[in-house]
């Protein structure tokens, strides 16, 4: 049995406009590295490899946390040390919590022999999620684990079905504010009018029709957010002109990148991945504001051993 | 051109479950039979073949409005006789409505030899549905005309679409009650809380993904409807004893068909569809309420000329 293994984890866009906290999808890019080496001693060891900053006590940090999980519900126990190097920007939106959580926890138990079953090691790497922002969710986990659309039909119990898509890019602007998840949260309404659910589940319905029947035109008509966006959207600066003119630009659409501030939008070709790429930048150069952009395809693998 | 057209136009669940308002499936039994004749005057015949009592003014039959608004939109004014049989019991929730809307709507095109486009044969249809219900809805309608099962994903502007599924088996009982559509709608909530909406379109995206990939398990799973079910149960005697005891007795799941009183289940082959008939069967005996059974299948064929 190998007792070290370097794997990658990818960053992930949840919330997919209308599929808000069902709906995930994992990217090529960014994606963070890692490497878990077995221990004798049940504990957790955490060298960080990048600028973050991020805590190394086990207690504080996502991996962490997941690996403590792990160490908790082994038989004979072992410890771990791990070295992570993030590219995922921390609080970016695009499932930086998630990579470290799956990353760590798909490593772990790839070491131990796959002795947790996949709903396990989901549960694992949940425990991350809770740590980075208070709330057990998958919609990150899920696709960042299995590549691909991830649909999280329910939580509890435990439900995720794979949505195949067609090929698609995706464009993500990653604009240098800070949005705290916490904040995302709290700014929802608790309440939301029938009618607008109803056009919800109707656009839910169209899209994962559309991945499913590789309809990109369908897919372009139902990426449409009448609950969420409409909210979330005002703590993002830009946001409405860069979907305006990247959907002028031929992007079949697009939204917030999880709870923001990144944007991304989907698009048929590299080609307009790249003129909606160009609009993002124009809009925050014209506004000032610092970006990152990334234009990367969807991630089929998901969590991959380097 | 033929003068003289005759064509069956079947009944449809409309409100699937967790597709309140934007999913609807077409069956194979029961139907309405139609008999449509161009006429010389501009004007509209009805003949009831039926002891529904229905309108002969056309202005008040569903059939009636649908064929007015055809004329309407007709270069040479021509108009209609049509005899009408139905088998589809007025407020019954089995689209009796939307087979004479679609039925009439599907035969004078045909009778016009096929001038008008798919959309505006659903539009013209959409007036008998407004007439019944005071809403322009197509969740009947798409199915009726088309079979199989439709997506709604929006009215304005209309966009329908078909959703494959695997053989299905649908047992419905209609109890002999009445609950007036108005009534059914008037006690719906206009707010929904966010986290039963999103379980809803957990459930929504779910059920479309079971039906495209001809998942059992997972059409059961996500036939689960948090938000108006609770409420518009409680009209319908013996309701939650149905669903419990059908799905004991092998059903996948179902719910109430439109709005009601009649209850639908799906099932994978006939023999559970029988033994749910025969649960409904026993409940209905013990309430004491009157009833029709029917046990039938998805129709894909959708308005059809016989």
């Amino acid at each position: 049995m190998a007792k070290t293994i370097c794997i990658k984890s990818p960053g992930t866009v949840a919330n997919l406009v209308c599929g808000f906290d069902i709906l995930g999808m994992a990217l090529n890019e960014p994606y963070d590295i890692m490497k878990l080496t077995l221990t004798d001693e049940p504990t957790v060891i955490i060298i960080n490899k990048d600028n973050f900053n991020l805590p190394v006590e086990a207690e504080r940090n996502v991996a962490g946390v997941v690996l403590l999980s792990v160490i908790e519900k082994m038989e004979n126990k072992l410890g771990f040390e791990i070295e992570i190097e993030k590219h995922i920007k921390p609080g970016s939106g695009i499932g930086s919590s998630a990579a470290s959580a799956a990353g760590a926890a798909v490593a772990a138990n790839h070491l131990l022999g796959n002795i947790f079953s996949s709903e396990e090691v989901i549960q694992f790497a949940m425990n991350g999620e809770k740590l980075a922002s208070g709330v057990k969710h998958a919609d990150n986990i899920a696709p960042c684990i299995a590549g691909g659309i991830s649909l999280i039909r329910s939580i509890y119990p435990l439900d995720i079905i794979a949505i195949d898509s067609p090929p698609l890019y995706v464009t993500v602007v990653h604009p240098q504010i800070e949005v705290r998840t916490s904040d995302a949260r709290q700014i929802l309404r608790k309440q939301v009018l029938l009618k607008d659910a109803i056009k919800q589940w109707g656009n839910i319905a169209g899209l994962v029709t559309g991945f499913l029947k590789q309809d990109y035109d369908l897919i372009g008509r139902s990426l449409e957010d009448v609950i969420i966006e409409p909210v979330r959207s005002i703590l993002i600066p830009g946001f409405s002109e860069i979907k305006i003119k990247c959907k002028e630009a031929g992007a079949l659409g697009g939204g917030i990148s999880g709870s923001g501030p990144s944007i991304f939008m989907l698009s048929v070709d590299e080609k307009t991945a790249k003129a909606t790429e160009k609009v993002m930048k124009e809009v925050y150069e014209k506004i000032g504001v610092d970006y990152y952009t990334y234009v990367t395809t969807i991630n089929n693998k998901g969590v991959e051993i380097i």
